[in-house]
């Protein structure tokens, strides 16, 4: 068993030469694993705001694609004092594209008045639509940005953003969402990562999230916080292939993603 | 408004040549908003397996760090007919290391009996070390191994596995745990973005299980759908910064990415 021994450390530590006292082993060697908080998970009593940092609310709607909230959410939470709240039209689950997970939306939309940073994902084609149709999402944006500091989204929900009036001049969104974003909201697409005009940042399709997110903290914060953030989730990618860029792919290859994307979606 | 225009197409196209049929613009079109069916959000009735494709379970438990399950999850669901499902000791939303955001656990592990992969999140220093020391947990993963193809861990999930017994050899963790699997289970760690032993596939911390999902995903079918798994979800990394590897990184850095992961968590 390794029982005896995971008790006495923590499982966390910065070099060989740093020694293992984290301030985390403490409770952890203190808490039987019979007592570990398992209701914890049930719980609805989350604060309001936790700590004395920036207020990052996520909005989430049916059908969004389950990376394009997760990680932003993953790399702001470790924002000294911030406070990174899911919210939806109702408290509760919201599920995927896919249909196959939910988030839990833990305020609703009439509960969250201010923001300092928003975040809008995107979604499959029928989320997005939904989306982009539906009052009650789009009227709280545009609330809520009033009082942001960074109005943000990623992937299809620049196309949110779009609906509800708050892109100029330039944006970027997910690959095969361009023609629609300048046909619609006649904004330029840009092929970047994530492109800022003003305090409106959007970022590419679903993984580009993550590297906005990265920008946005050093906005939030300062670089070399920025940096820990970086390295507190190991943010050094290798993809084993080069097939992320639509700039480079095959029209074929791009009618596969389209179409693995369709087939995954219900 | 947009409605008008939104109703008449996709918001997705593989170009300008393509067209925009896809067969998803269809449903959105022939639905109208008041419609949407946002009461799916709540619905428990999500089926055992949903296409003929590889069954694949997440297991969540207390205190997992969100982008560990999310990220592969958003990959691998794109594997034609794949089943993700997200699996826990109780069914019902599980919190993450921050407390701040949950996600909803569809099955109980002693609904799942068998699976193709297993992947095994990583945690905060609290999480891991409960998760290490939870009886039932570790004996479900035994359990589901025996039935998997793949069996798989993200960061600390590496921990995980070896506290269940199924690491030979060599493995890769988040970089601040690298001494600790060393000492605690006696594998080499090797600091690449993923490392494959046998059946058993670890990933290196939080970003790094996209990465594995990726490899994985062209286990699962072929490079060309990986390649468009790869497209579907834009992922052609461009990080602001260049500091997530601990490799290169210095001791300040590697103490503050600590500190700033410690202050996030309750």
């Amino acid at each position: 068993m390794t029982t005896s021994q995971t008790t006495r450390r923590t499982v966390l530590a910065a070099g060989a030469g740093a020694g293992l006292a984290l301030g985390l082993a403490t409770p952890a060697s203190a808490t039987p694993a019979s007592a570990a908080p398992a209701t914890a998970a049930l719980s609805t009593a989350v604060p309001d705001q936790r700590g004395d940092g920036p207020r990052i609310g996520i909005a989430l709607y049916d059908g969004f694609s389950l990376l394009d909230p997760t990680g932003p959410a993953e790399l702001l939470s470790r924002v000294p004092g911030a406070t990174v709240t899911m919210i939806a039209e109702r408290r509760g689950p919201v599920r995927t594209d896919t249909q196959q997970a939910a988030v839990v939306a833990d305020r609703s939309f009439a509960e969250v008045h201010r923001l300092d940073v928003l975040l809008v994902p995107g979604a499959g084609n029928r989320g997005t639509i939904a989306a982009m149709r539906n009052p009650v999402l789009l009227d709280w944006i545009r609330r809520i940005d009033r009082t942001t500091t960074w109005t943000t989204a990623v992937c299809t929900g620049t196309l949110v953003l779009g609906a509800a009036g708050l892109l100029r001049e330039k944006a970027t969104t997910y690959w095969a969402s361009a023609d629609y974003l300048e046909q619609t909201f006649g904004v330029r697409y840009e092929a970047e990562r994530y492109v800022q005009v003003g305090k409106v940042i959007t970022a590419a399709g679903v993984s580009a999230g993550i590297d906005m997110a990265l920008y946005l903290a050093s906005l939030l914060t300062d670089e070399r916080t920025a940096r820990g953030i970086q390295l507190a989730v190991e943010y050094a990618p290798e993809p084993p292939y080069d097939s992320g860029d639509a700039a480079t792919a095959s029209p074929e290859l791009k009618q596969l993603a389209l179409d693995l994307l369709a087939r995954s979606q219900r």
